[in-house]
């Protein structure tokens, strides 16, 4: 009864959510922080009659909004169901199997490889550097590919690099390839590298409110950058659900795109509660990679990444394994409120001790 | 930049929603009357500090309010992001290009030709009756397909098929392919074929919240069948966007589910409205194909389509025209409240007679 392609599936594997027991979850990634009080505001005084109608299919409002913000027109701005959805269209529009392999970090978003999954796209992931660092050299040196695509920073390592690091990577590649960054967790103390678009006709950068602007349960996510990049997604999303943004989530994500103030509050909050725990754990032996996200990868010697999250877990504290080689030694750990990392710092005194 | 799957893509165009002028809007099936007003009272109490966190990727809570509805376990329950999203799933895990064409309707819901583009799925319409009515037996005479997927009631036409006839067809169609009945209009007099579900595991029943519940804002669908065409509904959102529903769009939409009083009120207005209006319209010589849908589709002598259409936009009223062949005199018209039926009729007196 299924399709031939269905048959090859696997699907992504989101951070556990357990139902059971009451846990600190700094697992997924989520700010700790609510979203802006104006979108309370909004809700309560919502016309509800107007949900009887489609959304704006175009999200034209939300679009400007956030063109503005980043000082593009709204013909430059990609809006969808988050930035899965986004990358999906963008993974549908721009990479295929004819043109040599997809090239993301070894060490990476683990939905790039089920999207080349879902659309049959080969890839080739290319290696860190010893730091766990991404080296935009590794990307030049190569030649034959159908695109490139790595978070930034990256996840779930944090490391970063600087927008000229980006634009020499632009400079470099080929010019009928699309190059997407992936800014899920610029927001956290990195420098965008949209002004680039305006560069680089085949450059597209994706963001999400999902991060910095505390809006994972309301799944809006775009993509920056020219004008005819721009258009294929529209026509994409055409063709495969052509509201995917409802009416509720274009007027708050528009709102929280417009409280800059409550934005750099819990953002300055975030990055402060990173530093302070990086420097508490240091001080306790950790190693921690350089992180410009709102979460650190984290390992000790002696213990293996699958001990110090399980005995996190048994204190009733969630944190990220992957156990993938090469990064089986670390864990993945968001940056939650001050009170919740205090109590981290303590677990992690007596767990890395032996 | 452009993938090769990109190139050939044409998408779907949704009704016209002009911005430069107030129209009377029956052009887009949408439900004349709000939702719940329970709805309004969520929204006004929703703590949307629960908006930083994912939603439940699962849906579990309103797969377990539909299942409730229709006598069926959450198991048997796929939500998605409107049932366009959900159609678009059931395209990608049930039809390819390897078992024959895809069988729908010549005259149908249009976004079908468009998933098929977007797939790569070859497809075949099946004639209408002479009435303009769908047979079943037109499709048992087909034997080499990968599946079967028609509106009940049909789109743009209105007209239905009893339960008995869709397990007709289920009897005598092929058990290894998959059959799609997509309800969106099932409950403006009609009667869903959801309890053949429990009977043939190659069956899906796909419904919207979007028409009778008056949520077309908040991009609600949902699908129902046996497990295993379910998981395979699971597996492929999950490789797509794991949390495609917002928290606001899932507990609304299970408020909207669990108002019956609400739902059957509004329904049987507009199935009132819709009897007036085509008795109204008999009256006047209009030639009205019989609908148990929330539109009518109707024609008259020595008039084309194109010019009710335009008749009735230049006085402000907006309809649907196709213009395909075959269906070139026919103008779709949604039921609206009864005093926009009234401006209408009282257009349609005027326009009908030369």
């Amino acid at each position: 009864m299924f399709s031939k392609r269905f048959k090859h599936l696997t699907p992504y594997t989101p951070g556990e959510q357990p139902q059971n027991r009451k846990y600190i979850k700094l697992n997924t990634n989520e700010n700790p922080y609510p979203p802006s009080p104006l979108i309370e505001e909004y809700l309560k005084k919502a016309d509800i009659d107007l949900l009887k109608l489609y959304p704006d299919p175009g999200s034209d409002k939300l679009r400007k909004t956030i063109g503005e913000y980043y000082n593009l027109p709204a013909s430059m701005v990609f809006a969808g169901n988050g930035s899965d959805e986004v990358l999906s269209f963008c993974f549908y529009a721009f990479f295929d199997n004819t043109n040599g392999h997809l090239l993301f970090p070894e060490h990476s978003y683990s939905f790039y490889p089920v999207y080349c999954g879902f659309y049959d796209i080969p890839y080739k992931r290319i290696p860190l550097e010893k730091d766990f660092s991404i080296s935009v050299d590794s990307y030049i040196e190569e030649k034959n590919y159908s695109g490139i695509i790595f978070p930034n920073p990256n996840a779930p390592t944090g490391t970063y690099l600087e927008p000229s690091e980006i634009k020499k990577l632009m400079i470099n590649t080929r010019k009928d390839r699309v190059v997407i960054i992936d800014e899920a967790y610029i927001d956290f103390g990195g420098e965008s590298a949209v002004e680039l678009v305006n560069l680089f006709d085949n450059l597209l950068i994706v963001q999400t409110f999902s991060k910095s602007r505390s809006l994972a349960g309301l799944r809006v996510g775009f993509a920056l950058g020219n004008n005819e990049l721009i258009s294929a997604l529209v026509t994409v999303k055409d063709s495969f659900n052509s509201y995917p943004l409802d009416t509720l989530a274009q007027n708050a994500a528009r709102i929280a795109m417009e409280d800059t103030d409550h934005f750099e509050h819990n953002k300055t909050r975030i990055i402060e509660t990173r530093e302070f725990t990086i420097n508490k754990l240091k001080s306790l032996g950790w190693e921690i990679l350089p992180s410009l996200a709102n979460f650190i990868f984290i390992k000790k010697d002696n213990i293996t990444g699958k001990e110090i999250y399980e005995k996190l877990k048994d204190k009733g504290l969630l944190v990220r394994y992957f156990g993938h080689s090469g990064i089986e030694d670390f864990v993945r750990i968001t940056i939650g409120k001050k009170e919740d990392m205090i109590v981290l710092i303590d677990l992690l005194k007596t767990i890395g001790s032996h």
